[in-house]
């Protein structure tokens, strides 16, 4: 941290904005430079509530210097906060990002803080906080994308997006179950104990996929044998994601047959949702880079009015 | 324990004998007066791996009047402990209980421990720990029985029984993915701190119920929309039972679909899936007393050669 705090100085080389993302495990805080380069990422512990305090304490040292310097935070939480940041969701059917950001109050005077408002779905009742986020950063690049977003996570989100707007959208915990699965539950003893990595063993991972989209019914009892499968807790981890995966694509069929599929995450979880969905006969594209560092600063250009 | 200890005398009139229900949470260990009463339950952390070590250290202030006094446990694990005790799993079809129990070598002398040992079966391959007790509890007060048990908790068992033998079996994990979802995942934002007792809402419950079992597919987004299903906190929790019990009953369907089904446990959770399944046409009966302490007396009779 003390690296990049050396380039703020008289010399007027400093952060231009700096872009937060709040997720539930942990806030990730991006100091950008005027090129959009990121100077520096600090992040704290996630899951409180009283997110304004915690950005302002992220940076503090940066609050003497910031009078102008924006900090624009998505995916911020709402309980424990009545009408604070983050609170008004917007309604669909809406663009991801509302044309005009409102700076939060009864915040540090000195934290110039704008909150990215989530999405909220009235059939069935669901609210984004922090996808929005990263479907405008993919829109950025791909203004005329008509069809299905997957955003796998710890809660992955399905969106369906046409004339640039979100249309619908439906959520799993898929990501999440899978941590308490392997880490928390009776499985534990027969999995490696790192607990991640499910994509170490292929031909697990797909008999697993087309056994549960074969039996969806089945997930609870197929969920309970794993403790019995073989003895290669590789496969058994790997057996663990497909079912979990499968199970979300069964939950989200409407959403990927027959469509125009884009998976939007990086690394080998959003390569697994693509070998999944190539399984049943859909070539979907990944888009690999940092949507959330995208989506932010396309918030920062509306922010100057571009 | 200090009370119970004080019946431990020169007069005789002491414990006859210690049953010991070893699970994933917890080891409770009963010591049973020569008339069958249970005159003290001691309990430590489970989840370890050296089992005899613990049982001798729960009962350390009885071993010295060991000598005969047997202590006879179920649900032991076998992990860590190469041959260890339990490790004999009896294969199926079987009854629950062996017409021999061994005793477990290699720990401290005075501990006359035997070990029950679990079931294991072949297709699909799994393995029950503890449920094999619990089962034979419930046949030494219904040996004719004929049918399936449903043995809710952490893990649920649905056993099929014939003529005294467990034919078949099968398991899944919904109480402890009703733990994990209600205190450790995202959803417990949204529902009651204590996070236990779903059944305070009985109309939540029972739609959740009919809704996973017309579409057990959906299991996954149907949690993950828990997040926005009303305001009522009890409610959801209610909803999130429904769905986990629901989605064992679809999984487990030809289980207990025109069975002769019994429900073996106490309290408002037996009752829950007694109503769940009721709400399928099947009148299942409940055995609510503790059928794990009757199955170690069954054991203790075997061992007296009864």
């Amino acid at each position: 941290m003390a690296k990049a705090a050396d380039g703020i100085g008289p010399d007027g080389i400093g952060p231009d904005w700096i872009g937060v993302d709040w997720q539930e495990a942990r806030v990730c805080a991006h100091v950008i430079g005027p090129d959009g380069a990121v100077l520096e990422t600090r992040t704290a512990p996630g899951g409180g509530t009283a997110a304004p305090a915690v950005i302002a304490d992220l940076l503090k040292d940066l609050l003497p210097h910031a009078g102008s310097l924006p900090v624009i935070a998505c995916g911020l939480p709402t309980f424990g906060v009545p009408g604070g940041a983050g609170a008004a969701l917007r309604p669909l059917p809406c663009p991801p990002l509302p044309a005009v950001l409102h700076r939060v109050t009864g915040t540090d005077p000195r934290l110039a803080l704008y909150a990215i408002p989530g999405l909220r779905q009235d059939r069935p009742v669901d609210e984004l906080r922090g996808p929005e986020t990263r479907i405008a950063g993919f829109l950025a690049g791909a203004p005329d994308f008509d069809g299905v977003l997957c955003l796998p996570g710890p809660i992955s989100t399905w969106a369906r997006i046409s004339a640039g707007e979100v249309v619908t959208f439906t959520t799993t915990l898929t990501g999440e179950m899978f941590d308490l699965l392997a880490h928390r539950s009776s499985l534990r003893h027969g999995l490696p104990p790192d607990g991640h990595d499910g994509g170490q063993d292929p031909e697990a991972f797909k008999s697993a996929l087309a056994d549960i989209l074969s039996r969806p019914e089945r997930l609870a009892t197929m969920l309970c044998a794993l403790r019995g499968v073989g003895t290669h807790k590789r496969a058994r981890l790997s057996r663990l994601s497909g079912l979990l995966i499968g199970a979300e694509l069964a939950a989200t069929r409407p959403w990927w047959l027959g469509q125009s599929v884009a998976v939007i995450g990086g690394g080998d979880l959003a390569q697994r949702y693509a070998d999944a969905l190539a399984a049943q006969g859909v070539q979907a594209t990944i888009s690999g880079a940092n949507m959330t560092l995208a989506g932010l600063a396309r918030a920062r250009a509306l922010l100057r009015g571009a």
